[in-house]
């Protein structure tokens, strides 16, 4: 009998170049590279369950994922095999024996995204985000985060296109922090909607340029109305800081 | 008559695409990349001044440069037509008319450098940085650091291929800091011989990993030989950070 190890991977990975995790006919995606560095670590294909899809373009300091695998190679030498193969903006930076249930995308209790704007009159080469040239007002924008707070329904800050059954989705924090000209929207909750993080984001920037009043945000939230939320932010801004799971895992 | 401005560029570039600063027959230099803009952007041909010559796949958050032109764009307003047909990793943050005697590079009083260290298991891939595995003891670094101030011959800490007079130099600072897992170096001083930083960063490298001790600092300066300094370190870490002219211009 072969025994089959479940095995979990956080890797970071600078985006710029993949359309997104997923992967595609007819595009190159993080999921297909891993999977072909991981095919050659260990001898044989596997296939990779990720905690998002990701956008293209979208940066990740940890994102996990999860296979099954009967590789002799102990999980903590699994990083050094798998970073041989892999392209230098993509780092597997932990492998660990999870339970046979655990799921990265199902069993993940929340995540934690950043987006970052440059704020200032030239663009910072040495950064992924966006450059706003006008003076953002950070305290409006933090006025109007507190309104995301708790369990709503987030249809108007969903994409079209998306599948799930339900948009309602519950946000534990959301802060604005400005240090020098980059200014940083922190958000974590239980999930987040197709496109969501960088609708708020875009949200948030209209908020703070005056086109959208912090007092309302509630109304603009309760609307379920797409067209009354700010622009999708682009996607170069943002990042995947942090996925959750049960302690144990 | 043609009255010609002294017009002095404040620049910030990614160096990674670049053969260093200076105009070579057969490689893409930064000088001819921002004179070919410049061209564009003015409507003639200049040659630019720099204030240092930076290596291959070195970085700048501020190199200045200097140039003379009739051209009939406001200062104010030229970074913006620049910037119009700089390619993204080279970005124009200032502009302004100075005096006809200033020159970037005879003008400079000092410069200041940072060199950085990622010093964790994995590499970071979000920034230009020496990654290093091992720990380094940054305390044995600081007390090493302290042997650079002053006006010493720098003879030891020059790669060869130099052409200036005199290899003695004055640091004014030097500091080690750590900030998570990025170890930054940075020196300030009056001016920097070829590769000077670059071999400072890997001798307290060295120091950090304990193959130099900070009490043998002192004589192996003194010494002025190239074989008892470190390693000279990866280009990609090192930033020109700053450069220093008289207040008023």
């Amino acid at each position: 009998m072969i025994y089959l190890k479940n095995i979990k991977l956080t890797l970071t990975f600078d985006g710029s170049a993949y359309h997104g995790w997923q992967r595609q006919k007819n595009a190159i995606t993080v999921q297909e590279t891993v999977e072909n560095a991981l095919a050659k670590a260990i001898g044989h294909n596997v296939m990779l369950v990720g905690c998002s899809r990701t956008d293209a373009g979208v940066h990740a300091r940890e994102f996990v994922c999860n296979f099954s695998s009967d590789t002799q190679i102990p999980s903590e030498r699994l990083p050094f095999a798998l970073n041989t193969y892999l392209p230098k903006d993509i780092v597997c930076l932990s492998a660990a024996d999870v339970p046979q249930n655990f799921n990265a995308i199902t069993s993940a209790l929340g995540k934690r995204y950043t987006y970052y704007i440059y704020n200032s009159q030239f663009p910072d080469i040495f950064s992924h985000s966006w450059h706003c040239r006008h003076t953002l007002d950070t305290d409006a924008m933090q006025n109007a985060a507190r309104a995301f707070l708790g369990t709503h329904d987030f249809l108007g800050f969903a994409a079209a296109g998306f599948t799930v059954k339900s948009t309602i989705r519950t946000i534990h924090s959301l802060n604005i922090e400005k240090k020098d000209s980059m200014i940083s929207i922190d958000v974590s909750g239980d999930g987040f909607l197709y496109n969501m993080v960088r609708i708020i984001a875009g949200t948030l920037f209209f908020v703070g340029s005056g086109k959208i009043l912090p007092k309302d945000m509630p109304d603009i939230i309760a609307s379920r109305d797409r067209t009354r939320a700010g622009i999708t932010a682009p996607a170069d801004g943002l990042f995947l800081s942090e996925v959750y799971y049960e302690k144990e895992i």
